[in-house]
């Protein structure tokens, strides 16, 4: 098992004379400088991140994590807890929305079981369960430390496994019944914000569901009392499996100089985390899209992000980070496939 | 030839039964309803313009017109007229940006000479010359009537032929020294606005460029004094050949029920001619991205649209519609091949 510590130790800033390169090959090609947008500024940072400056499109995976959460009975999401193992099923399928993006996006699909209510095990689908669903967090610790780092851990490891097969590119997604309530209670901690501020409608709740949510997020903040200065302390408070293991895959793959597109705002807090833990993962970061949860907006301001979309998309799953994915691989193959003024015999005015 | 006249007659409004279909089959698939936002808007978009109740990805098509412009004499460009035809040579080989995009969007790329300046011919380029690039519009009209109706039914009869062999989406995009200028003169007449608020930075050009742009584009609208409420005049006096065949597309498409991507400022300020000629072709239209010209703003506002991309991208060409295009098909196979609730067994909370 990867440790926690050994991976933080290993994480390092971008190198940014990698994006001076990367920047300078831009300017090179057939086009007005800078007209490309931030398609430019994407290929760059990609070039930081892996420490290449010419990067070209690589492997990408799609890494979807589920969990349950205990803080479910307290009303805070429209569907029943079942439906996480249901969608579980459904990932392996092929019929959920991330199977047909991250095809789109000729990347690997990965669906991992964090700890998911029950004792189901569907084929196809890693199993990497921390236990059956957390405690409900409103009335208690949702998982003990141990289990907060077993987490983490178990994160890191994938991205070192996916890194070793080849993956150059890491997409996150998420599925959990109530997970939106506990990111809220990550991000009102990690951030210092009441949770009014950041609880948004999730999957959908109705205004009372709304209040309920913001009740029982605020309840958890106050019988656990975590303190913001220990991160792993404030995932084992408040926190969800699929938490864990997403930061854990921040973690592996800064270190592993693998750049990784997040996604919405449970993958959005799941990496607050890791850069509390490691603030130099945040340059492994690329943000997709934005989501209308509150909570969102502040996360990513947070970790210094601007996110690529803003289609009003707020289904997690990973579906927008797929988009992302699209993205860079469009950034990468202008990057690579582009003629120069020089190569193609047209007349560079310098603008 | 295809007439321009019995075509504006075909134009009419897109099936909004088919959009409500379209967004029922959206309702049943397994994730909380309308969680994929603005995508599933443009499928139902995309239904509603083919009249399809279930469409799905259709092949597409990047058609890019280039032309030259007798206002580049003006100093309205950061870069010389020879470019234009240089870069129809980088698109014929494939070396351009808009080359690399179709690629990775899986479109077919269609490179169009609507009167590039000299008697250059292109292998790979459609030779659909109206002249050798257009007069100064500075100093009188751009062209002949006769020459914006032969531009405008070409684009028509090119659309028409796309459509015939399967093409089911359009994306456009352009090519041409100087037609941003003319782009924002065209604007400027047909929203009856100052020179002064459209007038932006095009290529690359500095301040004094940007003053010596708006003063020309000011003197073409001076000299042609062209009506607003007569479009093919407008283009005619102070358009070009390029803006001329893409409005044409526009139209061809439109009557061919064919949804059109557009692209920045230039495509734009074509699509405006074509809604001014037919306003029902507004129908047809989906804006891909937002470029920085203060012109397109304006443009997308007058048609009704809003952009779903902002990258801040201004290369033209069809950069933009070509990730434009991604997302059009991105959604359609959401359409097409996400499992419903009852199929995949997933509980349905109606949210």
């Amino acid at each position: 098992m990867a440790s926690l510590d050994t991976t933080v130790a290993r994480i390092d800033a971008p190198d940014e004379g990698c994006a001076a390169a990367a920047q300078r090959a831009f300017d090179a090609k057939t086009k007005p400088r800078g007209s490309l947008g931030r398609l430019e500024e994407l290929a760059s940072r990609v070039a930081a991140i892996r420490r290449q400056p010419a990067p070209g499109p690589e492997p990408a995976a799609v890494v979807v994590v589920a969990g349950d959460h205990g803080i479910a009975e307290e009303g805070v999401s429209a569907y029943p807890q079942e439906v996480t193992a249901q969608m579980l099923a459904n990932f392996a399928a092929g019929g959920a929305a991330i199977c047909v993006l991250a095809r789109a996006a000729g990347a690997r699909l990965v669906v991992v079981d964090a700890g998911v209510s029950g004792d189901l095990r569907v084929e196809g689908v890693l199993d990497r369960r921390i236990g059956p669903g957390t405690a409900n967090a409103a009335r208690g610790p949702a998982m003990t430390r141990a289990q907060a780092v077993q987490a983490l851990e178990t994160g890191i490891e994938l991205a070192e496994e996916l890194a070793g097969e080849g993956v150059g590119l890491l997409a996150l997604g998420d599925m959990g019944i109530g997970n939106t309530a506990i990111s809220s209670a990550i991000a009102a901690c990690l951030l210092g914000r009441e949770p009014e501020e950041l609880v948004g409608r999730g999957t959908g709740v109705d205004d009372d569901g709304l209040r309920a949510k913001a009740a029982a997020v605020r309840r958890a903040l106050e019988v656990n009392a975590p303190d913001p200065r220990d991160p792993v302390g404030v995932l084992a408070a408040v926190g969800g499996f699929e938490h864990g293991v997403l930061a854990g895959l921040v973690l592996g793959a800064a270190a592993a100089h693998v750049p990784v597109v997040l996604d919405g705002v449970i993958v959005s807090a799941a990496a607050l985390l890791a850069a509390r833990i490691a603030p130099a993962a945040r340059g492994a970061m690329i943000a997709a899209h934005l989501s209308p949860e509150p909570a969102h907006t502040l996360v990513l301001a947070d970790l210094g992000l601007t996110p690529l979309l803003d289609l009003g998309m707020r289904l997690g799953e990973g579906s927008g980070a797929a988009l992302g994915v699209q993205l860079v691989d469009d950034a990468l193959l202008l990057l690579r496939d582009m003629a120069t003024f020089e190569g193609a015999g047209v007349t560079d005015a310098g603008a």
